[in-house]
């Protein structure tokens, strides 16, 4: 199956005879290699020669020489240039610092600067929690990141992390309105990262870390919370957690299933299998197994093993099952995938229970194709746009830090999580649900208000907020 | 002399009768006690009643609080509200976070984000220095305080350090084009700062350490610019030290004094005065004598010192002056003021040379009132904006680090330093020169520019530079 995507897009410039037939001939070797033409537009006719610039999308970069070969082949075309979209957009960086304010006379300078800001630091300085209304840790979050594990990448250092959180941060201002900036840092280790985290503090509302590495991730975001007075989130760990539990909730109205009856089965004990597990369990679920590449985790699996592992041995697979993973979905309800590209078979999907609930949520290449899984299962999910249900974070940070600033809340609290996965999940109201709509789509504009109202509320109502906000537009500033 | 400040203005919404004088009686009594309104407004008339907005500028909060009572003290008038400007520009934080691109559907997401941005971190993992092009490195400089030295506030801490750095941040967008962070540190001493900045350092493309108190300050700049690979640049010493240069440069122009001939007196010998200091130093100035609370600084004063004092005492003051700030100046040809309100007196002017220089740079109260040196002095400079000649950073650090990112130069150098000087001085034409005309308006967007170049050519020709622009855009992004 060939999929063809923006990720690997390119806008190619080249010109031929003006002359009908040429644009003909072109699309058909750039369709006989696979290349899927997006768009042309022309940008200038001379002496008989036509220049334009397609914009053609391929799956891979060989794909995107060998089309570009192809063309070039063609007798009377010239190829002038080659674009490469997805770099071109990341160049000079993503994001940008503006002024919320005006500074275009003397007046302005002599509030927002020098002399006038001298009221306002000293107001500060008497009352320290003025911060949070007087500067922008009102609304803004760091993207906090060493780099140890980028996407499936890696361990890739915090320079080549950069794109990923200056991504993050357009998402949490787009979907949740919330200024994030991206800290990339050259830091060892545990106590490296808790120090740097705890000194940035008074700069910032909140910290989202992202893309570190377990077991570390465990340990930074423990300490971290004890340490800082303003909320901390490992987003690989609870934001997939909630958007999954979010997801369950309506598939489980969808099959008639009941959170507190389902066999479940985790493939992946890293940081999100293990935070999917331990938000599962608090919602409610008993019966939860998680398999590594050992096969299931169970009580008496080797002892020398790490305290994650030790946890989940401990805590989780309450009938100490056994075997592969093969062999722990036989009869489960629900498969989650955090793990690698197909290590589920169809034929293990047809051993689950009826009605299973399969999530295949491992990008780019889930841990089942969803079109052969689809057939012996209820609902299918996966981290793919490309496919309905698509499992995807964005559905959760923007609206959970939105919720947490704007009543100032000093932490995030479990039942913050569970609310706002409740939040997601109710954003499809029971007439609209159904297999293949089971999670609203990133785009749907509701999610982020449900989910900020639902965290803001928690907030007050359990005492972590500093504040509780009277007015609508506080939850939501422009 | 009173000085209504935009920083002490507020809006004063009243309503008083409907019927003429009534505007007028409120004006007159708003008067009686110096306040300075700035416009009227009317909000609303309901019933023979009129509702006004008037913006009031005060000397000082004690002032506004009088305004406000004697206003409504008038019998008929009624006070609805009032605003305090400042506090109203700072609320909700100065700056934001915002995409260069857009985000509106799934194949831009697939390009911003995942999948396609694993396609550059690759990118950047293989060739860390690609992240200068294709991160926000291109652009972005951290602005980093401890908040041990924040205006003339002294040590009010990281959170109250806030609002001057995001006011910073906001300075070098509207005059630099640069995007700037700010980064206020809960960090102790000397190692901690180092430390963090060392760890912050993938995420930016340069720092700018700001209120940071001496001697601490030298020693995090040294050893910070031995530890990255980006420039690191303490605006409160070399800022301030480039402009006098600048302005000085001017002065000796319309005064026809010589740099390598002139007696110089630094009053402050704090990070700022130390600083300017050094560049006059290297722009060939001999005969510079420091003063602190205590007098000259000169070899045979006490031996328990600082190092920055026993630096001081080893470098200037190349004959031996000794005594008072006023013993000092006798003769000088500058005088340059660094340090505190009203230390120099008129009568300190007159016994200093001919055509004498007074920079009396202390903020808000200068070291002499201007208005009184003037009659006594060829030249006059404050650094304030309601005096002519005013000597503030603004007109360097922004065009300073825009000419640094553009050809991504590893480090700030002396020859950079003067060249930018030299390049606000010459902003002026020397048919433009003139006592009361030194130094450009912050407001002249030639500034930025010449600076700029004039620091992008001395780190290509010194070899500092990773990277020489070719196109004009480069140089000015928009």
């Amino acid at each position: 199956m060939i999929h063809q995507s923006p990720a690997f897009s390119f806008i190619l410039r080249l010109s031929c005879p003006d002359q009908p037939g040429w644009l003909g001939r072109i699309s058909s070797v750039i369709g006989e290699v696979d290349g899927l033409i997006g768009s042309v537009a022309v940008v200038g006719v001379h002496e008989d020669v036509i220049t334009r610039d397609m914009v053609i999308s391929a799956t891979n970069e060989e794909h995107v020489k060998k089309i570009v070969e192809r063309v070039q082949a063609i007798d009377g075309v010239s190829a002038i240039s080659m674009t490469d979209r997805t770099f071109a957009m990341h160049r000079g960086g993503k994001i940008e610092v503006r002024s919320r304010i005006p500074v275009k006379d003397r007046d302005d300078l002599s509030m927002a600067y020098t002399p006038g800001v001298a009221r306002v630091c000293r107001a500060i300085a008497e009352d320290p929690d003025a911060a949070f209304s007087l500067t922008i840790r009102r609304n803004t979050v760091a993207v906090v990141s060493d780099g140890t594990a980028v996407l499936g990448l890696g361990n890739i250092g915090p320079r080549a992390a950069m794109p990923v959180m200056e991504g993050k941060a357009i998402l949490f201002k787009e979907f949740g309105g919330v200024n994030a900036f991206p800290i990339c840092l050259e830091a060892n280790g545990v106590d490296a990262i808790v120090e740097t985290c705890t000194r940035l503090a008074p700069t910032f509302g909140g910290i989202n870390l992202e893309d570190i590495a377990s077991p570390n991730c465990f340990e930074i975001e423990r300490q971290l919370t004890e340490q800082v007075d303003i909320p901390v989130f490992h987003d690989d760990q609870h934001g997939t957690a909630i958007v999954v539990l979010a997801a369950l909730r309506n598939a489980f109205k969808v099959t008639g299933k009941e959170i507190t009856n389902v066999r479940t089965v985790i493939s992946g004990a890293g940081a999100a299998g293990v935070a999917i597990a331990k938000l599962l369990q608090s919602a409610g679920m008993r019966q939860i197994v998680l398999c590594d590449r050992r096969g299931a985790i169970h009580r008496e699996r080797d002892q020398k093993t790490t305290a994650v592992k030790q946890w989940i041995a401990e805590n989780t697979n309450p009938e100490n099952v056994k075997g592969s993973l093969g062999d722990a979905v036989r009869g489960a309800d629900v498969f989650i995938g955090v793990s690698g590209p197909n290590v589920l078979s169809v034929d293990d999907v047809r051993r689950m229970a009826s009605k299973a609930i399969v999530f295949a949520m491992a990008n780019p290449d889930p841990e089942i194709d969803p079109d052969l899984a689809r057939p012996c299962a209820a609902v299918v999910a996966t981290g793919r746009s490309d496919y309905p249900n698509q499992i995807n974070n964005v559905l959760c940070f923007p609206g959970l830090f939105r919720g947490l600033l704007a009543v100032q809340s000093r932490r995030v609290t479990e039942p913050m999580k569970t609310a706002a996965a409740a939040a997601i999940a109710n954003v499809i109201s029971d007439d609209e649900l159904k297999p293949d709509y089971i999670i609203p789509s990133v785009f749907d504009r509701r999610v982020g208000v449900a989910v900020a109202q639902a965290v803001a509320r928690v907030a007050v109502e359990t005492g972590v907020a500093r504040h509780s906000p009277q007015e609508a537009d506080v939850l939501w500033p422009s």
